[in-house]
């Protein structure tokens, strides 16, 4: 059969996650694809692969997803039916004929997420939707030394929410920064990004939990450094709202553009 | 009656516009901002004068308005009382004791509005509610240009959505710039900013449905200059849709910060 791979943008606001969920259990990303592609189908289901697992809320710029379909379409023409049947909150942005043997997931060489934190007296109208919020000044040269702390090879395990089935919590972060930025008059905003070969559950949000505490003067980073290798999740600080957080990319050693 | 201005923002897609509407007819930023009011002022009515009328669906960064209270208030006091009865999607940012015979419409020296007009193959899930869309490819060195006929003193007309009640539809336009800017690897979008010392009822939608129309070749510079002569609203082409527009700013001679 024809395999695809499609690259998805999503406001994870309206959705219960990435991940298909039993009847009644909400709008799913995956659940509103796999409806549009069984139309193409004829009926019959499909089954898609997304390279993340992204969370109720959480949204995306650049998920890939892969599929079969029973027969040949071309690229242009699958972005415009999909596109034609899914809700304005998602869209397919891109669309390949895929090798065979691609696999959206397990394929995936790494992927970067950004995470937007905005500081201030006051959580702006505008920015609620697609950014987390403290009202807290944070120390910024604490922030940008915690992030130091995930780069490598580590356990990650402090930081996996309950509910993973992963075998292991052992990931490899190539970069973890933080910037920040003025988004408005009274707006100081945190933006951090984040690669890594993969993450857990919630990692993401814990480790901006994290920066969060140091930024506070609640953590050091060589606290943070502790809690990392105690493997205990009742060793770090409480992961952040979802709503802050944007799977932006997934890489591939197959280019597909 | 001690007198006071507030700096507002808001997302305007849930509200039927700034202006209070008859009941029944949905939520307006003034009615909600008289309603918290009115608790603070022990259930009497209190008018509020916003310095632009933005109509439905469109966004505010920084609206500025102003009423009496019955009894003082220290600012910050009034910030968070105010932040504790609105929706989320509505903020007041800054509270002031305003100068007696402040007027946040007729003191007004001038405003600042943005328009954001995506362009690309696909509309982006994450930004269609802050910004117009169109599929065309523009001309960008044409939307420049385009920009620059609204500069100066000129009668509006042509750009006066019907509905609106000003004596004179004549408006000094300060500043009119469009540029470009890559949103992401699939969304090329044009960022105008205009500022003039007031603006027509739906005058930068029509401002930017002009620049668009120059952006497809469907109208010269010359052209836009002669449909602004003409003052005659058929003359021109029709306005964009609200999302993508932003009150930035007013400014006052009086300093309010």
């Amino acid at each position: 059969m024809p395999h695809f791979a499609v690259k998805l943008c999503y406001d994870g606001t309206d959705y219960v996650g990435w991940q298909l969920q039993p009847p009644g259990r909400g709008r799913s990303v995956q659940g509103e694809l796999e409806a549009a592609l069984a139309r193409l189908a004829g009926g019959a289901r499909v089954a898609v692969v997304g390279a993340g697992r992204t969370d109720a809320g959480v949204h995306a710029a650049g998920q890939v997803a892969s599929f079969d379909l029973p027969r040949e379409f071309a690229p242009t023409d699958l972005v415009r039916a999909l596109n034609g049947m899914l809700a304005p909150d998602a869209r397919v942005l891109v669309a390949w004929n895929a090798p065979p043997g691609f696999h959206a997931q397990r394929s995936a060489r790494g992927k970067l997420y950004r995470y937007v934190l905005d500081t201030g007296a006051v959580r702006h109208a505008l920015r609620r939707r697609y950014a987390g919020y403290t009202p807290f000044t944070l120390d910024e040269n604490a922030v940008r030394e915690a992030a130091a702390v995930f780069v490598g090879r580590h356990d990650f395990a402090s930081l996996q929410s309950s509910g993973g089935s992963v075998k292991t919590s052992v990931r490899t972060v190539r970069r973890s920064e933080a910037a920040f930025v003025d988004a408005d008059a009274a707006v100081r905003s945190l933006v951090y990004e984040v690669e890594a070969d993969g993450f857990l559950r919630k990692m993401v949000r814990s480790m901006v939990g994290g920066l969060l505490a140091a930024g506070r003067g609640q953590a050091t980073p060589a606290m943070l450094g502790r809690a990392l290798l105690a493997r205990d999740r009742r060793a770090w600080p409480a992961p952040v709202e979802a709503c802050g957080l944007t799977l932006l990319r997934v890489d591939y050693d197959e280019m597909l553009e």
